[in-house]
């Protein structure tokens, strides 16, 4: 009963997140986003990367050439084709040379398998197509390469005419194509029928793999079918990027396969790095984080209902499936209106603040509510909660600085309409200040208003406090929180600040952005200035 | 081969947003929220609404008062709750008896069916719990109502004690439960284990239900697992909505059980309701769109790369799993520096602009490829690329109007320290202009920098266009592009604007988000006056 499925000999993690993973709305990977992509996915201990389409598009190319010296240590590089053009030669074929040129040791090219396909989309006969695919292997064989096959739209393909689908495959395989991947490419295969169909084509003998798309949401799941009916090669992106509703999600395939069936595909080590890599490679794709990310998401073990908090103080395996070390992320206990005065109290241990005093753990549970239901979010903002923890416990220490009035001021000059692109908006801002005794006017100019306000209140506190000078704002989030209200919806802003290697969030909210932003910023820095150096409040 | 599973006689949706829902990281439901949300899922069909825990707090105890008044036509409301105490009797407990006051024929209870957590969370014996399901369950017959009963942790409680999750399913059937749902509560199930722990759990001979999340990433093919091994109900949450990663997406697995196993759960006119509904209830929940997400998400059609492009030309079927308009959505063509001129011509076609002259499309794709390489997004503001097919089109027609300059200013007056809630910031622009000839002057106020421009802009051109007074600006988006770098980082602004029901989207780009957002606004009026008012440029 509920037996794992038997680890395949030769398991193989293929990552294609530089090319299908490139072809998702938003996303452009310039060659530097690709390098950094290609070192992240092989500290993961992922067997293949497939590069990109050399010759397609000048990023592409340029990441070959420049491919060469990256220092893999795990992954072997795959430049990516497409069967010879029909009524060509494949030594003739353009696109076949630039697969040739990119010079890595493995190719993998896209072959047609479903007839409709061939006739429709690539105009030829049948038959045209098989011989493409036998040449094209036997060509790319006879040049040194070894051949992966992408069988495109083998699914559909074989639940529409089995026998062609089939032959497609059994002639890759019997040019000498090292793996033949059988392709969902319109992604709208089910578990079920994906377990059928491979084991159906297992008598081919060759290694198979599988590509699935996310478009019935069945892509990790349509994965672990297909490795569980032989399927040997398993393709996927990082977070799941790629057309329309993306590619299998590697990231949760790897963890599943190791936690779940128990098969040791990556090293400890390196299934530690997961959650790393998948943020890292988020911010260079420019990616929102997807919070609800199995695993690796900012909220896969945030926990929020009271009943869960209790339960994870007596064991903290009550309510997670795996350990979250084990993927690299961390638990997180979600202070919220849901919450009471027990996370509240969680809360406060975690980030060391003394929260046992029950009447000031209840009032700050009460602050909490009434300000997250006017749009603040605590959740995240770890240090404007102590602030807001400092305030209420009332130390009765003096504050570090007091604003007495900020004003911020926006301008653009002549902008002819024929070149809107050459005009120039600047901004300044001035800030007063009283911070111990004395009072200190700055101005300050940026090229944007909450840069302007950060320069002028940097300045202004510089003379009494140096330290300031080493804070940096390392990321300004905007949240619109009442959408169809236009320019006057209110807006939460959440600001990190980085000093010495720590990093610490604050949040302001406002119906006004500037003001919003303000409220964060001088968080910013009164948590700077009473955490990082001690500076009573 | 690919048989698809027989249709259950009595297949249940069973949605459960309002409470496991509203349990996510970020969602806060008002008692407004959740009316709405009601009635959203009841026009998608579907059978069951579970609405909150009556008593556990403010919100869901008013939710069922007013829910009274809600006229559903298909769904039957749902309260929850949990099963008497330890040790009390099941009419002393206060808990049943709100659950009561609820005021519906149906109420789920919560049971735990996994030994550990009997001893480990409830801290009793697991005799006492098979007491506590029984008599909860025939207490609540006795009240007149219908109960359905979750059986928590079921999967992870039947890997390590068959025996006894068994029982409490059984005791819960005997006592008169309409259905028992086996809960994966921790999400870590996986799609084989779910069908054989569903298929040995079906002798109990109850109407069986399934509760998934998706911490593995499997929680769609987990519940179609159960659905294929024997189950008839089916919970989940509108997009996917829950604690964690997040409970199964009602809105993929409908589309799912209806299109891929051609089960009729709802009627084609409900079906086509599901982007809607699924857009609606994430403005609602203020949730970010899931671009990605499967069927309903605005990529989930999407098409980027050239070769799809063409073969979508032919046929539409050639890369797309099912038909958009099925689910209420739609295809869309991307422009991006991957497209070439065959997708501007494209994209021309769709929004009625003549590219057919070859020069002038490779002229625009190059423009296109330039401006998104600075941070623009075309994809999803059309009317700037409009704007911009006008512009390099050179009608020669004379631009509506012309910005002489404009600034913005934004002031805070004193602001205690004390008391940072109570001060206020206002923001005042100024904006001259050039339109027909005349030479406009006006300054507009504002709760927010761009707030006041758009009122400056609005009243500076109404005196020449008083058709600008019906455009109102409904949403407005800010996206940082380069992380990392502060509040120097470049930001793009969109905005969309609304006259009269038709929508538009504009796109401003800058390193000052003022001057981004200017640039949005401007062309927001541009293209309402030129398009909507056929006024020439």
């Amino acid at each position: 009963m509920t037996v794992d499925p038997v680890h395949p000999e030769n398991l193989q993690l293929y990552d294609t997140t530089l090319r299908d993973g490139g072809q998702q709305e938003g996303i452009q990977f310039s060659v530097a986003d690709k390098l950094k992509i290609a070192e992240l996915v092989d500290s993961l201990g992922v067997g293949f990367i497939e590069g990109g389409w050399p010759g397609s598009n000048p990023v592409d190319t340029e990441f070959f050439a420049r491919a060469a010296s990256l220092e893999l240590r795990n992954a072997r590089l795959v430049a990516f084709g497409s069967t010879r053009r029909a009524g060509r030669r494949a030594g003739d074929d353009p696109q076949l040379r630039a697969l040739c040129e990119a010079g890595t040791e493995w190719v993998c090219v896209v072959a047609k398998a479903h007839d409709m396909h061939v006739t429709q989309a690539l105009h030829t006969t049948l038959d045209e197509n098989l011989a493409m695919v036998t040449e094209t292997v036997e060509y790319l064989i006879g040049e040194g390469k070894k051949v992966i096959v992408d069988a495109e739209h083998y699914f559909d393909g074989f639940r529409s005419n089995p026998a062609y689908a089939l032959e497609v495959i059994r002639d890759a395989a019997e040019a000498g194509a090292q793996t033949v991947v059988l392709c969902d490419t319109n992604g709208g295969m089910l578990p079920s029928w994906m377990g059928d169909i491979v084991s159906s084509s297992a008598s081919i003998g060759v290694e198979l793999g599988v590509h699935c798309h996310n478009d019935s949401g069945c892509a990790v799941a349509n994965s672990l079918a297909a490795l569980e009916a032989g399927a040997s090669q398993v393709q996927g992106t990082i977070n799941g990027y790629g057309e329309r509703t993306g590619n299998m999600d590697l990231t949760t395939l790897i963890a599943d396969v190791q936690l779940k069936y128990g098969w040791p595909v990556v090293t400890p080590e390196q299934l530690g790095m997961l959650t790393q890599v998948s943020r890292t490679v988020a911010e260079i794709a420019n990616q929102p984080a997807q919070l609800r990310q199995p695993f690796v998401g900012e909220s896969a073990f945030a926990h929020k209902a009271g009943l869960h908090a209790s339960a994870l103080k007596v064991n903290d395996g009550l309510y997670q499936h795996v350990q979250p070390a084990a993927v690299g992320n961390d638990m997180r206990m979600l202070i919220s209106e849901m919450a009471g005065r027990a996370n509240i109290q969680i809360k406060g241990e975690q980030l060391g603040l003394d929260l046992s005093d029950r009447e000031l753990a209840g009032r700050v549970a009460d602050a909490v509510k009434q300000r997250e239901a006017r749009g603040y979010a605590y959740e995240a903002a770890d240090a404007s909660f102590e602030l807001l923890v400092r305030r209420m416990a009332g130390t009765g220490d003096d504050a570090p600085f007091e604003v007495i009035s900020w004003r911020v001021f926006t301008e653009q000059g002549v902008m002819p309409a024929d070149d809107p692109d050459h005009s120039v908006a600047a901004s300044e801002a001035t800030v007063k200040l009283a911070a111990k005794g004395t009072r200190q006017l700055y101005v300050g100019e940026g090229n944007g208003p909450v840069n302007a306000l950060d320069q002028a209140l940097s300045r202004a506190l510089s003379p009494v406090y140096p330290q300031v000078r080493q804070f940096e704002l390392t990321d300004y989030r905007v949240r619109i929180l009442d959408r169809g209200h236009g320019t006057d919806a209110t807006v939460r802003v959440q600001i990190d600040t980085t000093c010495e290697e720590i990093t610490w969030t604050t949040v302001g909210v406002g119906e006004n952005v500037i003001e919003a932003s303000w409220e964060a910023l001088t968080e910013a820095y009164l948590f700077g200035l009473t955490k990082r150096y001690g500076l009573a409040r």
